[in-house]
């Protein structure tokens, strides 16, 4: 009995699945021309309803149905070859264009679709591994995506306790690096000291897509804790000096690979840099959530001290809690920190992937500190290490190109001495 | 020297467009990644400054120098041809998609952006005829506009005497139809017994991309005079049970063919009649542009009487001013019309673009109008005739079809009888 | 020494109250006329930094020094007297207008003062007791503040999900009736089948003035707590006929005796009413705040069965928790609570002042449910019982003038019957 | 038969007044507590139908039938006079309290009321010369008007090009000082180097109470026609030093009294200063209306050159054009303007109004400008003079008392000079 009701089932769920998939092939009929938003209507609302094994099946026929047609290329490409020019340029581009796109293109007439679609690839690339024929959809919603959150159409909002709840809720839901665990929480994060910058798109007017926190301080701030604190006391702004970036977070799964991160920053530099002319430093307040697994790599662990290398496995026992390295490792930990950030490569990149972020954006590496998160996590992912990147207007583009062309990484003089590339200069103001 | 100088004249034609286009190939290149929007706005604002000659020539470099690799499309087909699939087909997407695309995403970085890029394809398409080789350009912009200016994203807005002068400005600017005269004309056609309907796009807040006309009537309006009337007395509302779309105006040339009417009209329908529950008939009331012109064709003309034939020569003479038809003339004029309307066809289409569009959304031709449009341009372009497609809800899907497939068009009975292909029932109410 | 320390502290209590009072007058000065914002910014910040023995000194001065003239009084007094006529009365008005009154008004120029004045009556009215002088400064606020807060300037706004989180936590703050405990608690009163309204002034736009709380219900809602669950699923809106008001809460109590309470509930039921064409029953569930107490009075006990005082008694018993009364009291009780709400009056008015509102609202006492509340609070005031006054648009006016001419109480016949005074008529569909 | 039908119109004249005033009544009774709004509606709009002989019945009927009541009047004198203390002060001040007052209070509460009740204000004051009796009404009002339109509650906008149109026709509609011809003209001056600013009320959001044009320049301007000049080109804003407020406007008639001008410059010259610190200069051209009159006075005329005297003649003559006075008259007239400008007074106040405003706010008579008004009503009102009052925020305040309370008029050192009651210093450099 189980066996036909799993049947059943498998029946209905396929039923579910081709019902939708022709509810978007009549989205690509002529009819649509005029029905347009009806069709999209119900298109999205069937598909919405799918779930489970009819997903899955829907997911199958979404990529079997809609893919270019072979016989029209194969004549494009005959064409082109025979005399390559404009027109056969022309058609060959058409031949090939996934009809995928036409389809999103016109689903997204129906109100909340731009927010369905996001979510559909979000599916996507979660069963791309098993399903790498699925590729498609993600590149087909990847290339409209491109066009469609084109960075001239989002729209920077500070948030603030006067912001809406709907939009509230979402930046609890959504931070990824140090979480928001309450209301109360969230409400320190957004007073005269903390500043939210969010990127929205219109047509998601409630969606943050990617937002970043900032406290400002006096002085570079350099352990990430009392930052966090809920009940720490609100700061006079007109003493602060310093912008630190302590959390950025990509809200929407389904646009991974459309980058606003970059924008984000430089935008948030500018803006604060003209609200608040006594802001001078802009850097980050970074983890380095490599460094902990680079220690235990083959290569490097054998250069470490008997001690450390103790601290590290007390910190591998069964159900231990972490505990802070002992002062006397200090030096090692930071040399070894630096050399981690400056050397630690993979294929000339920086194995560390906020490293690469924060360079790449043509920061300069700035700062280690010290205890900086004392947190369990802190403590297991980086020994409690943090990095400041630091924001210099005048040198991102250049620091940008060197590290794209040369893999050539920006790092403070402090940095590079700690990591034993530089002498120390005497009488070298910055240092320690 | 005025050749000297002419030629210097064009030395820095050259150069300007040269300049611009070394901006244009910068904003492609991974500089661009950090300091994308800085070079977006120095392309913008070069490219803004060319005129003349430089522009030109800036358009002809334009076609030239962002075409898609050849050789890269060569080992794209290469390669598609040896194993075609997943892979190979993306490569192959890649290797014909236009540089111009992704030039055009990275330029819209800088404000003001979107409505330049309108605006440049409004200058090609203005010199495509002389230069063919532009269409590339023309084809890359449209395709990037179908994703931008997807109906999803616009918003409908009501124009009224509330609305920004900025916006109000440019529908005396774009009216093409029936031109406002100034903003006395313009607020009467914003009072009570009036509305103003327009599709924005965020990014371009101020800039109406298509908009409409409506008056609210005791009956379905059949002259459009008293519409005009900037001085009429302003009608009750709640008597009113038609809303007449007197006027549909597509504000951007360089939208050209993202199509936007038949979206507008459906949802002013959807919204009147929601907000004006009295509001029971929805009709244009429209030009017929080819009537005169098809009455001139010879195939017509041996079956015209003697006296319209005469009427029509009358008007041809030069400096006369156009005069009504003499009111013996009305059947056979009416007559004529109807046929006009529903059998003067150029492959399988009507000849009158006007009919095309409302028969294309799906409208009805409803009622011929005896001396409907009396100004000068009125009666020569159609003698004065006007027609009301009327907006069926419940209709629209299957008289659309019905066009686009087998080219059959929708009319009312009364329209049938006059143009002879229908008998006239006893008792039909809806008779004249 | 203490005693010097405290005396010192005295001196500057003294001397800060002296300050401002300083300003105060300055700001009544001719000077004022032009300078009249920074000295209400300085007088305002002045005044916000006085607290415990200052702020006392401080509402001391501002009862004496800017009380009317006596001597202008007398004078405009004589010159009535002696020709009574438009000259002399109006200054006589002039005479005694309150010189408090222009000093507020020239007060409320400075940014944020509207609220710091309502917050100064709250003040004066919390000490009126022990210092009936301060009566003076209530009552000139109280005049201004009924020209301020004119329900013409008051705007009704919906508070939802959307809203910002500045008002949002004012809800939680302020909810008098049924406390809100946390954003969980109140997310759920404002989802799809829950209505928020408040009133607020331009002036204090992150300010409600009073709020309602309105759940929309299948049949008129006789239970409190399913209102109240948090975590109860949300009904489908459009089966719901009934709004029921289950809180209302005025937020100032500096705007004590300025009511706006009947205001917001007709303009909700007229509100409500359009939007929501299917809802045709507004009621409030209300409590009885002075059943309990009733019951307890002398005149009251002694017809109350053996069983009744019993129970009464042991809730009296010093910690025990509320508990139901025994089902077999249900007769009795509801007997009395309908004698409550028909009879129990002091000076002609309802000693209830739940009652009292709605009544003079013109609502209906509708009515009786049993075990409506069965919080500890809802047993202890009124045995769980609560009241539904109806709001029926079309009774409203002559009930409110009918109540107030003669104390007469509008009433269901159902309560009627149970209170005893109507008879049951047969076949009455409304009947249990 | 037109005596007849005269005195049936004054009947229904009569009818229509007194059904209003009756509509008042009510509003004052107890039902109005519940039905407040629903009467003050019907009262407001039984009212907006008045006009002529019934409009002024009504306004006769709103003086008798809503005086203070005399005998309570008397009766608290009585007890005020037996027993001075607050009880007795506080009956005394609501017996002499119009009922007015708390009748238009309530009909506030009606939409559009506030409009409606300025506008009643304007009515009674042009009729006030002809019915002193009506002084009453107007006194009411105002003291009214004065807690509604609080600085406080008012709202600073500037006014541009993207505001709405129903605002910016009531420009055109209002502009007192300098006539806005048409749209054209408008548009002249919203645009770059022009700012508009204005006080709006929360309750008349499309209603200007006062606003002030702006001109943005290079050096302090001292010529009006290049300020008005249409099609004057734009000048680039980031060269200017000076704001000149070239035009000031109160809007509503109903309003007078209730005085906003000094708040509005202040306001100004603030928001300006800090959005634009390369503005340095703020400075008033104003007319100087009574010039031309009180160089005829007797006393002035016998101290003119014969020269000045024949072409002040000239002027007089019928139908003549005012033409410029001769080059050679210049230092004569300046001589005169100055004088006026410093010592023509009445009562120890200037006699010219512009200059009383400008003064009382603290501002400095700065420049007199020759050939400033070349308009053929700028020759005759001031023989072209034009003069800056200049705005010096640290001197506001010191020259506002010192006019008020000894009548001080400040003045630049080169217009006393001018006046003869400085002497030229060696070396000044702000000697022409």
């Amino acid at each position: 009995v189980a066996g036909r009701s799993g049947s059943s089932a498998a029946t209905t769920a396929i039923a579910d699945a081709t019902r939708t998939i022709g509810l978007f092939q009549a989205l690509l009929s002529e009819r649509a021309e005029v029905s347009g938003k009806r069709l999209a209507i119900e298109a999205l609302a069937t598909y919405s309803r799918l779930h489970g094994e009819a997903l899955e099946r829907f997911l199958d026929l979404l990529v079997e149905r809609f893919a270019p047609d072979t016989e029209r290329i194969d004549r494009a490409i005959d064409a082109y070859r025979a005399q390559p020019g404009n027109g056969t340029l022309t058609e060959l581009q058409l031949a090939v264009e996934s009809p995928r796109e036409e389809l999103f293109r016109r689903l997204n007439v129906a109100p909340l679709a731009t927010g369905a679609l996001i979510d559909l690839r979000r599916k996507v690339r979660e069963t791309m591994k098993e399903h790498p024929d699925r590729a498609g959809i993600d590149r087909d919603l990847a290339h409209l995506f491109r066009s469609w959150f084109n960075r001239g159409f989002l729209v920077l909002q500070q948030i603030d306790w006067h912001s809406s709840a709907v939009v509230l809720e979402k930046l609890i839901a959504y931070e990824a690096v140090h979480q928001i665990r309450d209301w109360h929480d969230l409400r320190r994060r957004l007073q005269d000291d903390r500043r939210c910058y969010a990127f929205f798109h219109p047509a998601l007017p409630d969606e943050p897509l990617i937002f970043v926190e900032v406290a400002l301080t006096r002085g570079m701030s350099g352990r990430v804790q009392p930052l966090l604190d809920a009940d720490a006391p609100v700061a006079d702004v007109r003493r602060a000096n310093s912008a630190i970036f302590y959390s950025i977070t990509n809200c929407q799964a389904g646009l991974q690979g459309i980058s606003f991160g970059n924008s984000l920053l430089k935008q948030v530099v500018e803006d604060l840099g003209r609200d608040l002319p006594g802001i001078r430093i802009f850097a980050s307040l970074s983890p380095m959530p490599g460094f902990s697994r680079w220690l235990r790599t083959e290569s490097t662990l054998v250069n470490l001290s008997l001690e450390l290398r103790q601290y590290l496995q007390t910190m591998d026992a069964p159900d231990s809690a972490a505990a802070p390295a002992p002062a006397a490792l200090k030096p090692e930990i930071l040399r070894l920190g630096a050399r981690y950030l400056l050397f630690a490569k993979d294929q000339r990149r920086p194995v560390d992937s906020v490293a690469r972020f924060h360079l790449a954006n043509g920061a300069r590496a700035e700062r280690l500190n010290w205890m900086a998160d004392a947190s369990d996590q802190g403590l297991r992912q980086s020994l409690g290490l943090m990095v400041n990147y630091r924001y210099i207007v005048a040198d991102l583009e250049r620091n940008h190109e060197a590290f794209i062309r040369d893999g050539r990484i920006a790092a403070s003089r402090q940095l590079q001495m700690i990591a034993g590339t530089a002498q120390r200069r005497p009488n070298d103001p910055r240092q320690p």
